[in-house]
């Protein structure tokens, strides 16, 4: 029952915290489950895509020159000696005068360099009973009514991906579209940073697990289920066995797990009952405890062998908020996602000011009322519907008095 | 071989599709996995959060006239008996000048209205060995030294939410707050639009299944695992379960599934190897095909009894493109999300100026560098390594002939 000798600036926590963030070690996942994972490692493309040229247009493949001077008045004649699909190339040589039909992306035969598009080519003409019989009844005559040049309406071999190629450095954030282009050069699994482990105490006497009904003077978990689902957010795994008692042991025992993260909500202040932070610095390293900021003032972190440990206050909008400020970021970074906040900003004129004291960085619940940015009243920290009714948060800097009615401020969105 | 006799609008188009969705059928979820979910019902508490008045400051029980005229000079001596902590209130009645120690989030007890801060109250004098007996040792004399109004430090029941307060809209996407204040209300399953499932066909007899290493005149399928991540990025559940050889009955066995949509990828256009379109004309509705845009002109949807068919080119861009235009807005629709692109947008000016002929739509890939936008210079709707390379697109619309260098364009950015 007494308050912080001093309490860290926001900055000077987050640089501790920066410090300890080093993305987890590489796995191996699979193509299919590689969306919105990291790479841990650079992929560099060992073949050309398409391995072959390819027509990209529907049309006639011939020799540029089969085509030379063709006009509606000058019509040239080409023996059409057979047929490229996708996936069924035509595989004899084309020689002058004559074209292969051929669809978009097939391989275009050997000899020729361009395709005649349909539309310039008059197919009315009679097929040639001769050369009918020699090319298995597929020839026929069609007319060429312009010309193309060398190289026209054909992809290159490897004019989407060259060999030697590299595609994505380390660290991409895996794309729908780059899973179609890593599955086009042959990969089947990549290397991605593993997702942190989070394991999640919520302590409280007052507490019934998440799906009671509140009764009597207990209250129902409402901090428990919002983690877990900041955390997957995060691309953290949950792991949230119980409820956890305040005593000694119960807490002790349950910071000593295979998690990478381990967060801590309730207690984590400096009374008595506040029984983790002393744990922490006894057992690990408390590094930080005691915050300039409102709410989640008494917040703390530090690490206990191999882990980051978080101690949030229990008040579900402390317990929300430092969980933004610290332990999501903390969350991303190991799984080689970006620091920042996964929230858009917007910025929008305040219909009424926020005020905030010197030293103290605020974090101010707002909603959005045709377009103006309303701040949200409401008694404190425990409010967490307040949370819900709130369209984002507006910071107040530690150096700031707050914002006076029509400045521009930068909305955070909640998502 | 013929091209489309009329392409159709992407607004009409649009227009259409949007005419065919309505969100599914509600399902129930435990709340543990609502995340991201869309309600399907409106939810009202029927309890008060808190469900008593409780201390929202560490500090001293009492009624506020027990400390009236208290000041650092005119000290009131408070008697301590008993202490209320979270969970385990102090069950006795509190009379005048008596107070009780209460940690915050802790019930007030009877004859309470106010918490004295810790810091207002001297607990330096001794116990009275009298009180301690009455009160089984934890009575202590403490002395008030400033006074406290009624309320004071005192959350009132309720305070977080009123029975009978409608918290949530159906429609509402769920934070993670919001299934913070729905465990905090008793609610352990919520009801939510069900996700579509979504069926994909991926057709190209020169196609490879991913995973392959591309051989001969085969590629490996791109748009099969880009297809999956979007789908699933969109809430959709995919079922994908091979590829599909372009052949008629093949593709129409394909189309009859239990999903509530069908997204068939390759063999989109009117050549005679385009089989997909005549299939769901002859035993559905195809009531958009070629539509004025470009990439995915050749792109069609319609219905297969309860079922949306969209028949998308194979050209991976085209398919990225027709994608996000039309079957990713149906997917995110059909379970209840905002039909909105799921991409941010900035605007950024131009580098290079943009064309694009009146009458078309155009899907213009772009970078940012320093903060320009910069058109990526591109073959065709082969390339998917061009959205790989690029930061995201600029739609340049039906009535623009494009947007010249310095112009501020809207960039849509890939996520």
């Amino acid at each position: 029952m007494r308050g912080f000798a001093r309490r860290q600036s926001v900055e000077r926590a987050i640089a501790w915290l920066d410090a300890q963030l080093q993305p987890l070690d590489p796995e191996p996942v699979p193509l299919r489950m590689a969306a919105r994972r990291v790479l841990a490692e650079s992929i560099t493309s060992n073949v050309d895509v398409p391995g072959f040229d390819r027509a990209t247009m529907d049309g006639y493949a011939l020799a540029a020159e089969s085509t030379e001077g063709a006009t509606s008045y000058n019509r040239l004649p080409l023996t059409v000696i057979g047929d490229s699909l996708p996936g069924r190339p035509f595989t004899h040589h084309v020689g002058a005068g004559q074209a292969v039909r051929i669809m978009t992306g097939a391989p275009m035969p050997q000899g020729c360099d361009a395709v005649l598009p349909a539309e310039w080519v008059d197919s009315t003409e009679a097929t040639s009973t001769l050369e009918a019989s020699r090319y298995r009844a597929r020839a026929s005559r069609v007319v060429a009514v312009a010309a193309v040049s060398p190289g026209k309406h054909v992809g290159r071999r490897g004019e989407d991906v060259t060999q030697g190629t590299t595609l994505f450095p380390h660290g991409r954030l895996l794309r729908p579209q780059d899973l179609g282009v890593l599955s086009s050069i042959g990969v089947d699994q990549v290397q991605v940073y593993r997702r942190p482990r989070v394991r999640l105490v919520v302590t409280g006497n007052e507490l019934l697990p998440a799906g009671s009904r509140p009764h009597g003077h207990c209250i129902v978990d409402a901090n428990g289920p919002m983690l877990a689902a900041l955390v997957e957010r995060d691309g953290g795994l949950v792991d949230f066995p119980s409820l956890v008692l305040d005593e000694h042991n119960a807490i002790l025992d349950s910071l000593y797990t295979d998690a990478d993260v381990v967060i801590v909500s309730g207690g984590s202040s400096v009374g008595v009952e506040d029984l983790a932070p002393t744990l922490l610095a006894t057992h690990g390293e408390l590094a930080v405890h005691g915050i300039a900021m409102r709410p989640s003032s008494p917040t703390g972190f530090g690490r206990l062998e191999h882990r980051l440990v978080f101690l949030l206050p229990g008040n579900p909008v402390s317990c929300l908020c430092a969980y933004d400020f610290f332990s999501g970021r903390a969350i991303r970074a190991l799984g080689g996602l970006s620091k920042a906040w996964p929230y858009h900003s917007i910025i929008a004129k305040l219909a009424r000011k926020i005020s905030s004291p010197i030293g103290r960085l605020d974090y101010a619940r707002v909603r959005l009322v045709d377009g103006a940015v309303e701040p949200i009243a409401v008694g404190g920290a425990s409010i967490l519907s307040s949370t819900t009714r709130a369209d984002g948060f507006v910071i107040v800097p530690a150096d700031s008095e707050g914002f006076a009615p029509g400045s521009e401020v930068e909305v955070w969105l909640y998502a």
